[in-house]
């Protein structure tokens, strides 16, 4: 949205017409849903907006919704970006839809071809929470679905969709949760201390991943200056962080180590299903041994 | 029993009359039990020996399983102790329950008084895969069952005392389990390596417990020269291991150590309840962390 | 000090006299500390104001730090109770030092009488950051030293002492660090979430040690709404928490747990050595493993 | 060698020609070495056989010794393969150093160069305790030495070298220790049990390094069948452990999984150092939370 955040309160008492042109950039092409809620203003929060928008949507007649479905972007499709919407285009490109090899857009075109044969819509998903890996694990498990358990999941989608753009647009109290965090820890336990100085980088690993995400090291206290991933959804998908604990111990004066080192890089690899979730994947480590988990 | 072990072999050739007198001993005061078997002989193995008496038992007409189940004597009665078979003089003794305190006894007497007159019958434990603190357990517990439920508890128990007797007095093959372990094993993870010269208590704890049971030290690969507990049923029961690790870290020229120790005599807390299984119980440790699990 | 705390800004700029009494109470019977520094002022810090006040200590001529030293007033000494002032009342009050068994306070005035007949001045350690047995340990230890040694090491303790008083005594920028923390977190690594509603209980253990220090229950974070200790010194000494994961994973749908348990209340045992540290204590545990460490 | 082994027993009673001929095989075209310790016979070790003709070695005059040394084949030298003993070809075809791509064939032969011009010598090392990564890095470690430490280097080698060929030439007490061993273990810490059906790879990773070693499934006891490694030196390395725990846990009723789940393929990057070593590197697992560590 290329117009400043309006408040909530000011949503609430500006005219119909004006919130329509505020609230509506949320739901593309479709006003009929600031519409269908203008009248329940005010609103407490931008939750309650934002679920009142989708009853709107989910109690709409099914023409309407199928409409309104049908007139989103087909995923990946470099031919159509130019139709892209600024917010369409702006949450593809951050995965690098735009730039498929030719392989990949292959695939995403056959897929797509595949869904829209089957469901007479396009693929829609919630970009900004996945990865490419998982779009396309997302989109293999989709096409199984019936036809009204797969609408019903392009609305949800939808819904995830303009939550992420109505926090965006609209500032006010009772923002629904659309970041998540990946942060991480470093504990010495030869001396019972945090790590500090020890490099750690993230990878998104897979087939179609995008490789390094982060290089960053500990700070005093073991840990990193800013989240490893932060203010952002997650996107479901695997990862792997490793930590140089080899150059760490190295530099100790005590730690008992061979030559090579047991342990150099430590690999830790997982995946993130919850975008909106916390993961906290610290490693408590000696040159011989160690311990992580999912904390928080 | 205090005849020398027979075996398989020539409990399976010898007359039906000695066969009855060897084996009968198992089972205390009902020789009906040989005989109903001794026809199904030759058994392939001491399991299947077991297997068939006590089917023997529970097939019985109602009224002779009630009288055996009635001629087992009390538990912890010092009044009685004259009329213990040296069986269950041994078995009873082994736990101290010819030791009880005047408190413990007057709970015992309770408990048996309570149990005698709603089932009838006396209260069968197999008393060597306790400790006090669980048949105390066991009798709060099985006061609470309906009369069926509780004779076949009785008759469960039968089978357990006199698997154990059958596998003393019979050498051959197919034997069944009747014994656990429990093992434990110090990793220096500081430096990979087995932990030597670690001193290691193990007490069982509780309100009747018996304290300290061992006191040992590791070897050189960090375990203890003989199981902590093996060779007889683990008593079902709550155990406390110790691990002197201060000591032991201050002994070793690398290790970073706090005035007084972060860590020092490490506690392990754990109940049993597989008597027949094996609990290895480990320690993984540095100065400051460590990590203990039930491993195989 | 019963009297309000005064801000740094006002005892930088208030006549000599008042600076002199209201500084010259963290100085027990020693207004000449005062008096030395009164003309440093302005002190940026309070650290710096202190720093001062122990320089004018160090240096002042051996009979006025002897004389100073000797002024102290004895440890756990019941017949000197009424001659405490307020202060060493309050701090030795805290430990129950005027609470001694007759054997603990047997003990006591022997250390006492050999150490004053050894050094010729009673035996000054800040309380507050101690345990009776640490004290008792501290009391060992330092009766081997050397008088100059132990001349240092009282001198040294009186740092500690007055350190904590200014604190309290005066509101202002740059207040010395003076307080621990001792924190705790659960973790259920069956299910890679915080473990909520788990009933924690802090000992202080040792010969005369005080027992029960706290009994609190995990929050929804798994962590304890408050420290388990905070706001104060970290008392050195013994501890254990004791962590009841066996009636949280009773509660809990799919954990696969014995009966008994294997693991029920699992008591973690350490020592704290840094009065003014951060003890960060978690627990990351299954029904059947757990792992601890000094965290941060 | 391609004759049988001979006992010690016969090698202590044969004549002294039968005694050169059968054991001189093992140093390579220096039957002086033999010669020398005839007449120390008996041997009452294999061992002590071995230190006496290394003794031999190390005393044997200055010229003969770098004779001797000079005489060993160069290391991945294609163009000499032809020339290679037996012994030597088999020893470095195992690691493929007969199979080097061009880019590898050019390191190795500028490597080899390069020390031969510094020391005059062939680079020799006991390839078979070795990876191709290892061996470059102890090429480019050796090469910074002075000419004394690396004779002695070279001889050391040779120790290792015919240690090994002696061990498998000679049946007899008191061999010495030339092989390794790399074993694992799966705990199941939701269960407290072992895990069975795990999917384990193990591969040599490395710039040079062979890739796939072994791909095996964990049996009842959550431990392989055979050792990952055994019956030979293992070789310096650096080495990666993948434990196929998400298909585990997905199979298993009371796991608590995400989808994608946290854990999935864990991998264990390792090195080793000891080729005569115990490397028991075991995994704790929970589907969110894991422990390794050298154990024995």
């Amino acid at each position: 949205m290329t117009r400043p955040p309006e408040t909530l309160d000011a949503l609430n008492a500006m005219p119909a017409s004006s919130f329509v042109a505020a609230t509506g950039q949320a739901f593309e092409h479709a006003p009929w849903v600031a519409e269908a809620v203008v009248n329940g203003r005010p609103f407490p929060t931008v939750a309650a907006l934002h679920e009142a928008m989708m009853q709107a949507v989910r109690s709409a007649p099914p023409d309407r919704v199928a409409a309104f479905i049908g007139g989103h972007p087909e995923l990946g499709s470099r031919v159509k970006r130019a139709e892209l919407t600024d917010h369409s285009q702006a949450e593809q490109g951050g995965l690098g839809l735009d730039r498929l090899s030719a392989e990949e857009f292959d695939r995403f075109s056959r897929l797509n071809a595949a869904y829209r044969e089957k469901f007479g819509f396009p693929f829609i998903i919630c970009v900004r929470r996945h990865t490419r890996d998982s779009i396309l694990r997302e989109f293999d498990k989709r096409l199984g679905n019936d036809a009204a358990t797969e609408r019903a999941a392009a609305v949800n989608e939808i819904g995830l969709i303009t939550r992420l753009r109505l926090v965006e647009a609209v500032d006010g109290p009772g923002k629904p949760a659309t970041t998540g965090r990946l942060s991480t820890h470093v504990l010495d336990t030869v001396s019972g201390r945090p790590a500090p100085g020890v490099k750690i980088t993230l990878h998104e690993i897979g087939a179609s991943a995008r490789g390094l995400l982060k290089e960053t090291i500990t700070n005093a206290d073991g840990r990193t200056d800013a989240p490893l991933i932060g203010g952002e959804p997650l996107r479901v998908g695997t990862y792997e962080l490793a930590f140089h604990i080899g150059a760490y111990f190295a530099s100790r004066k005590h730690a008992i180590v061979a030559d090579p080192p047991f342990l150099d890089v430590v690999p830790i690899r997982f995946a993130i299903a919850e975008p909106e979730g916390h993961y906290h994947v610290p490693l408590l480590a000696t040159p011989w041994s160690y311990t992580t988990y999912r904390g928080s």
